[in-house]
């Protein structure tokens, strides 16, 4: 009976998931590297906790289930409300500024397409206790410099969500009408934005966008808009920080943040080739979401990468390159040597897991000739061959595979020349 | 609004995330060493698959919910049959063996009690395509290795199940009363077995446990039992084999394993002072499973560790030491000088990852003083500190809290000297 993966999920088989590791590897040490600490939620949450303010969308895209006891569970569709309850219920306490991050699958019901799946991978960062935009500048660096020790190119784009809903306010504007705007802004269907508002000052903000001058551009628009200006200066002490820190960026007035909750900075980060999924990365400020979940007010910045497209976006740009693995294969004469040779194998892994080696031993019980024959063809270095002679004495016969020589010698001295290569 | 997370799941915080990571990381190196390879599976699965062979009793405790499209999914319950799977569907044409391992939360709807939650994370690895002793005794000691690395005490307890079973079928016993006898003892009522089948030999076997002896006294008991002494002698083998690699074992005829799906060799690991629960690490051979879900016939022996448990016990018995961790901050004179600190604070992260230092770069906006103080107070040796002076010059002002004395050096210079701690 055959019994396929769920659609819109994905097995990850060896090789693809050695790129992945690696990827989450690199920016869990460049994250580590800035003091952010692991942390991890359950898989499954009650619902409510993303009906308070992860927005329609995601509420309506949700996988939820009946707990046995009747409360209504869902799949987690995303992990900042996940991560603002726990410090709400376990963090609050623990010195300020807390810096965390989390990896792991999200879900979503969508209709699988390319780059869109419904069991999906972020790899998230969260600032917590902490305003202004020098925490705003820590959390673009590191997501910049996670991207940066991959070797990928992207560009980073920037913007302040307090510029736009100040302007808001200050037009006059309603919450609702407000929110459609920005809804149809992060759909990138700017040019819808005029049926919704039919607004001289606004239309031209979110068409701004480029180097520093555009600031001085926003500023002339904004004349008179105090509430939009204050945003404005610092968004400009934000440019001036990154400008210092040598990342480079664009300010661009109509990036907006789909989610509900945020209030400052917002920024994403995309790449070239990955068509309509070419974001990869997005975050912001949010000052008031902990408090919906009855936390204290505390302020904080997050984003998360879509660890998905990242990769695809390393693959496409040929930077995905993990490192090559060295392997030794331990074999045995006969079957006779078999306790032996997986003595031997032990304690060559436990000597050379440092060096990164890889001690096969070989079990299938076929001839050692087939074993050195399969070593040759897949390019290995060397094999380790040991026999009753070999046992007898503690040693192993080492055999370099190029050089078609062997020579006998202890655990010792193997694990000293194989730790030289 | 106060949300919990869902009853029998958990959050893990920063520190118990470090040790969690600590150990994943540990036992990761150790099967990687002996060239075991990552994958990954969905979360959630068609609910059939774990209908196949998973047994009643995982059955009864899935959850399980509907898809959009009407068809019935399940959060992962055990990860054998989705390997089983996902190697039938995709991995069946990769040269054998393949030896694979995972890592991850499984789910089952259960009364959370001490040492059980209702999400659970297990650590598990399968090696298909092989069969004989050889690879038995080669999962068994990767098992050990992880737990010996780990500096953990644990007992190793092996059987065969091809020694029960045979017995069952030779004295006539059918499928039904057998099934119920391996659960009586899985659940480890041997005293209820005579109930079910009241057979002397039977009830004998089962009684027998401790060194190598045993396999003699069982030689005796099942003097005729041709079915079950050729098991028997595949279990000398396999404990001739673990002896020449010096890994210490107990034979115990009753043990098996609640799995439907066990067929040659069953293993089992525990600790001591985990009550009821001390149950750490169980595996065997399943030689049929492969071809139940569409694949080849295939042998395979693969085991999984109780992760939470593996972490309780390194617990209890004082051995869980994740490596400390070396802090250098990072901070600016005043507010001026925020982009040059995290200039300095990125290039530290980038030359200092090596060596596994980490960068706190204070964001706070607090003065330079109290900085100082809390480093100070943490016991941190190290506070880099920039001012404009320092960014003009493009050094810094490395200060030793310990002796009180600071010097202004450049980068490389810092790298040099804190990579020498």
């Amino acid at each position: 009976m055959k019994i396929e993966n769920p659609k819109g999920t994905r097995d990850f088989t060896p090789t693809v998931m050695r790129d992945r590791e690696y990827v989450e590897k690199t920016m869990s040490n460049v994250l580590e590297g800035f003091n952010f600490e692991k942390i991890s939620t359950p898989i499954f949450e009650y619902s409510e906790l993303f009906e308070l303010k992860s927005g329609e969308d995601i509420k309506n895209r949700m996988y939820t289930f009946d707990d046995k006891g009747g409360r209504k569970l869902c799949l987690r569709p995303e992990l900042t409300a996940s991560v603002a309850r726990m410090f709400s219920n376990e963090l609050r306490n623990l010195p300020k500024p807390l810096r965390l991050f989390y990896f792991g699958p999200m879900f979503r019901y969508e209709e699988p397409q390319k780059g869109r799946y419904r069991e999906f991978y972020q790899l998230g960062v969260e600032l917590l206790g902490v305003s202004g935009v020098f925490s705003d500048a820590l959390a673009i660096y590191a997501a910049c410099e996670c991207l940066k020790r991959l070797g990928l190119d992207f560009e980073l784009q920037i913007n302040s969500l307090g510029v736009v809903r100040g302007l808001l306010e200050e037009l006059g504007v309603d919450d609702k009408v407000s929110g459609k705007l920005i809804t149809l802004l992060d759909e990138g269907k700017r040019d819808g934005v005029k049926e919704v508002l039919d607004d001289e000052i606004f239309g031209r903000l979110i068409k701004i966008s480029g180097g520093k001058k555009s600031l001085g551009e926003a500023e002339k628009v904004l004349k008179g808009f105090d509430k939009a200006l204050a945003a404005l200066s610092e968004l400009r002490d934000l440019a001036i920080l990154l400008d210092s820190a040598a990342i480079a960026y664009t300010i661009d007035f109509g990036i907006v943040r789909g989610l509900d909750y945020y209030t400052g900075t917002v920024f994403e980060i995309r790449v070239s080739g990955l068509g309509a999924q070419n974001q990869i990365c997005g975050g912001g400020r949010y000052d008031n979401l902990i408090e919906v979940f009855g936390g204290p007010k505390t302020p904080a910045v997050g984003f998360a990468f879509g660890f998905d497209r990242v990769c695809e976006a390393l693959i496409l740009q040929s930077k995905l390159k993990p490192p090559e693995k060295k392997v030794v294969v331990v074999a045995s004469v006969s079957g006779k040597s078999n306790g032996y040779a997986l003595k031997v194998a032990g304690e060559l892994v436990r000597n050379l897991s440092e060096s990164k080696f890889i001690v096969d031993l070989d079990v299938s019980g076929r001839k050692l000739k087939k074993t050195l024959e399969q070593a040759s063809n897949t390019g290995l270095g060397w094999v380790v061959i040991v026999g009753e002679k070999e046992e007898k004495e503690e040693k192993i016969t080492l055999r370099d595979m190029e050089k078609n020589s062997q020579k006998t010698v202890t655990i010792a001295e193997v694990v000293k020349l194989l730790t030289s290569f």
